[in-house]
């Protein structure tokens, strides 16, 4: 077999390279998308992918697409990795970059070596991922699977007022190629982990093999207000108090069980707001999440039925749905093909489920997909403080060479991933 | 025994008048000290006091007095009754005013029916009960009693920027005499609730025996913000639960005893306060009450144990003092003597607890004091709703009629009330 070494200098230093364009006055990252901060990031990128051979593409709602292909696999689907390389403001330089600049160290890898592949592999970089600028998150590759029609999504208006179409038009990243003009086989997306499990226990690689459900609702309590020195307990109807017995109900309820449900109340607001008065109404956020979408629709009927039993002793309750997606699994072959090379490599490997969106689950709706973790120190990310050791991020991106290998090498023709037990894993599963 | 008759039209037609003034364009009442529409409330008082006969005296604090008096009974100490007629802003108009003007009401009937008193009888109008401009509140009767001294009290300045001593100077208000010119026999002060208990239970007249103590604390509370999706409920260090358990610890002590202790969280932030983020902080306010100051201590102490097992959780833990007052204790042989008058009017009465803070409990520090409630529809009160029946403000004032002649009818001197067994009930009580 051909010997392929990738070049973790390289990738190294193309992250700082990318992770310095975008910085403002006080040197905070801020690569929104689809501003001039993006195009630069874009330029460098399609620089990269230029001088590394691959053919570029941006389509109409601007993924940047580098493709590596040879006359004798240009027929058959490509194999696709990637993630995106917009940021939220006062953002780490790893985030999405690393799944990009991984993927081409990959791809130029292999092509230096003379490695024969079945299939084109392209790398992709996602419009908007982040949501910060535009709204939904993960737009393009939204847009790029047919999950939201194209002039809808260029019609989007930011937060500043800016229309997305507009936006990728002025700043030259509006293709002319329409979104999904390719239906790859298979999608891997190489990311840190942005919480702290692995970091927490000491393990090198994560394999995802699902995402969480993602269930948010905003509560209103309303009770009556009252002066808190003449109005004894008994007599008091206080929505500050049921909202905090709701907090503690969610915890506890995610706590009792060996489940990963994660609940958290994140916003909490009490009117009146005043010292010496029984609140009148209490307003706070409520984020579930599961991978299991049974265990989800439990989590939310729990929940319910708390409220209606505040209803019951006299509270005015109302619930708004601000967000719901249900789970995503990713492909069970994949992630046994991550666990294998991971193992190959020496490293330490676990199966996981991403707290977070990503890409990858877009994809996950029109093939085989699925994720690689690194550690995140101490979980942090969208945050300057944003950490994996080097040593890491080379590891990542090797076990990422060595799965491509292995699915597209000539002859070894892995895709489709026969063994894997479950279709449903990369059908449609989302709303 | 001479007849006297109170004049209940009288009474109701002058709190609508004094309710009149300081009304703003869209009909709202702000009466607060020291302003104009103070001034222009404070001319219809001492009008309706001259009319009377009463001899009025502003001190140097702002504290107006109507003082009935005759040869006979002039060097004796006078019975002293009142209240205040400074308001919140959007108040209603019987808070305070209601126990000057009945004062006032009572005063005038015993003097226009010939009644022979032991002793002067001087109705008070504290300036600033409210504090809704110059901290503190309650100021005028702290500073009658020697609580606050007159110069430092002069010297506050409001909300607005104004000081006080300018502002009453400003209306004509800063009177000559000095503070504490004369040392009352007794003083109560009739009321309206302000709070629920009267309402529901259908009781006319309350008896108060005491007024609560007050602490008030804000505590935060700082753990570790992490994304709401990818940090496992075992990793986190959620402060929003931590503040969330701390408010349903307070209630549920409040609630578990027969005791009048209320707890109450009337301001509750979590941050950054983000739907997807675990809190990195939680700040709330709790304020305490309860009428015996062993108990108050005791729940402060078991809030400070609980916040110590957060710390020990590690939790960071800050609590700030923002007030401290010692409950006080109202004269027993008054509050008797209250509900003897209640039930010779066929008046249904209980003994209860003020919630609130009212200018009895700086008089209790240096002579007998005791209050008459009447109930308040819905415990309703700062607020323009603020409603009692008219039959319940006449009752309340025949109710000190009754107490007053019972005090000071010529050759009854039943002050000082010597089957007091609690010679601590008017002491200084309070720091």
């Amino acid at each position: 077999m051909t010997t392929a070494i990738l070049d973790g200098a390289r990738l190294l230093g193309r992250l700082s390279a990318l992770g310095a364009i975008g910085r403002d006055g006080e040197g905070r990252l801020a690569r929104l998308a689809a501003t001039d901060a993006d195009r630069a990031g874009r330029a460098a990128l399609m620089g990269w992918m230029e001088a590394a051979g691959l053919s570029v593409t941006v389509d109409r709602i601007g993924n940047v697409f580098g493709r590596w292909s040879t006359p004798e696999n240009e027929a058959e689907a490509p194999l696709l990795l990637g993630s995106h390389i917009d940021s939220v403001v006062n953002a780490g330089m790893l985030d999405g970059c690393y799944g990009v600049l991984g993927a081409l160290e990959v791809i130029e890898t292999l092509k230096a070596a003379g490695v024969r592949t079945a299939r084109p592999i392209v790398v992709a970089a996602f419009t908007n991922e982040e949501g910060a600028r535009f709204a939904p998150d993960m737009l393009g590759s939204l847009v790029f699977v047919g999950g939201l029609d194209l002039d809808t999504a260029l019609a989007t208006v930011g937060v500043d007022g800016a229309r997305l179409g507009d936006e990728l038009a002025r700043i030259g990243a509006a293709g002319t190629v329409d979104p999904g003009h390719f239906r790859p086989a298979a999608y891997v997306e190489l990311h840190i982990e942005q919480g702290p499990i692995l970091d927490r226990e000491g393990v090198r690689i994560g394999a995802v093999e699902n995402l969480q459900g993602i269930s948010w609702q905003e509560v209103t309590i309303e009770g009556t207000a009252n002066h808190a020195g003449t109005t004894p307990m008994t007599m008091r109807r206080d929505p500050g108090l049921a909202a905090a017995r709701t907090v503690a109900f969610l915890a506890d309820r995610a706590n009792r069980s060996n489940t990963p449900t994660v609940a958290t109340v994140g916003r909490m607001r009490f009117a009146p707001d005043v010292i010496n008065v029984v609140p009148s109404r209490a307003v706070f956020t409520v984020d579930l999440r599961d991978p299991d979408e049974t265990r989800l629709r439990e989590e939310e009927a729990a929940l319910a039925a708390h409220l209606d039993g505040l209803v019951a002793e006299g509270f005015r309750v109302s619930v708004e749905r601000l967000a719901r997606f249900e789970p995503v699994v990713f492909d069970v072959g994949l992630v046994a093909r991550i666990e294998a090379a991971a193992a190959a490599r020496g490293l330490s490997c676990r199966r996981m489920t991403s707290g977070a969106g990503h890409d990858a689950q877009m994809l996950a709706r029109i093939c085989p997909a699925a994720m690689i973790f690194v550690p995140s120190r101490d979980g942090i990310s969208h945050n300057p403080r944003e950490h994996t050791d080097a040593a890491d991020l080379v590891a990542g991106a090797e076990v990422l060479l060595d799965l491509v290998r292995r699915l597209v090498e000539d002859g070894r023709r892995v895709i489709p991933l026969s063994e894997n037990p479950d279709p449903s894993g990369f059908s449609e599963v989302s709303a």
